[in-house]
């Protein structure tokens, strides 16, 4: 059955949208459901703290280390938030991908902007609130903000939404299970696009059989 | 929940592809399992058979109202078939598409690409037989074909496989459940792609809230 094919390269899923959006908890959903899919990693410069490991929750490197990265253009994107570097580096992600696996990256706007901007084949989906109250009943009810650090995440969700435009897909957080489910049908459908197959049916048209990248679901 | 909510534009899918991949199956398969999704019906110049039904198997008009109507730029797509006119009635799918439904049209490939010119943003999607050998067998075990007929028809799928191109999406027929899984797959993505819901991240970022299409699914 499988003759002629070669492997067929993962998906990068960006998720992203503002903070509140449910970014984290649908991800972590997603990903129980979906074992195979890789969680991108992130390179930084700050300690590691008690329990994290090497590989697993960052790859922890030095300043220099970074800023030799940054030159020789070894991420997807980057940013310093209080003074650490924080990205995701090309070489793992890649990995994974040519070895036929989806990589999901949680990421803020900013992050997936620029991550579009390397890598356009990535697949881009906005996580959204289901209404800005409720956005802004999430980020109150962390508990953890100052009213003025609420108001500034609230502000920037609002502006951020200008950005949806640079994104593929939109979905809309009001239950998880739902959310992912529509993350599985767009991974599921962006599969089946004619972009992301031309190698595959002009194999089949002169004899060989299709490898179905779907037959896992 | 529901204020500033305007109705949304249903989808018209389109399903093509060679004569053998199973169209046909798919459609009535999706129809099954969709029951709120309507199957576009053809305008057509031939005789009713025995117990087919106006406005349910087809519409029927003599030549000249066909002929009017063509005329009028009144079909997505048409052709002529043994001397029997056959098309496929804007009034009727987009009827349907402005009431939210969304819509499904089993149609060869000339028909798609005509439906295209006229409606491109529907769903285009080719349905993919496994291997040409499969369509083949597909193909001779109806029965009811001459050799001659036979090798046309492999020889004209040989043909289209060069017009996926002009489609969205692959669907690869090897089971007809997964087959279909992956049109609902299409679909709910579809549902959530930017370009279909700019009214409504616009609307939720001014106090609205999202009218969230996928809930029935």
């Amino acid at each position: 059955m499988d003759r002629d094919i070669k492997q067929k390269e993962g998906l990068l899923i960006v998720i992203s949208g503002p903070s509140g959006a449910g970014k984290g908890t649908v991800c972590r959903s997603y990903l129980k459901r979906n074992p195979d899919t890789i969680l991108s990693v992130s390179v930084t410069t700050r300690q590691p703290r008690r329990g994290e490991k090497e590989g697993v929750n960052y790859f922890f490197r030095d300043k220099s280390t970074f800023e030799s990265m940054i030159e020789n253009d070894e991420f997807l994107e980057y940013a310093m938030v209080y003074d650490n570097y924080y990205g995701t580096p090309k070489e793992y992600v890649f990995k994974h991908l040519n070895r036929g696996k989806d990589v999901i990256l949680e990421i803020d706007i900013q992050g997936a902007l620029q991550v579009k901007k390397n890598f356009e084949k990535g697949v881009f989906i906005f996580i959204m609130p289901p209404s800005m109250k409720e956005l802004k009943r999430r980020i109150v009810s962390r508990g953890t903000e100052t009213p003025e650090v609420i108001m500034k995440r609230f502000k920037s969700a609002y502006d951020e939404i200008n950005f949806i435009d640079q994104y593929n897909y939109i979905v809309v957080n009001d239950r998880v299970d739902k959310a992912v489910k529509k993350i599985e049908a767009i991974v599921m459908a962006e599969k089946c696009k004619v972009d992301r197959n031309r190698d595959f049916y002009i194999n089949i048209r002169e004899g060989g059989c299709l490898n179905d990248r779907s037959t896992t679901k």
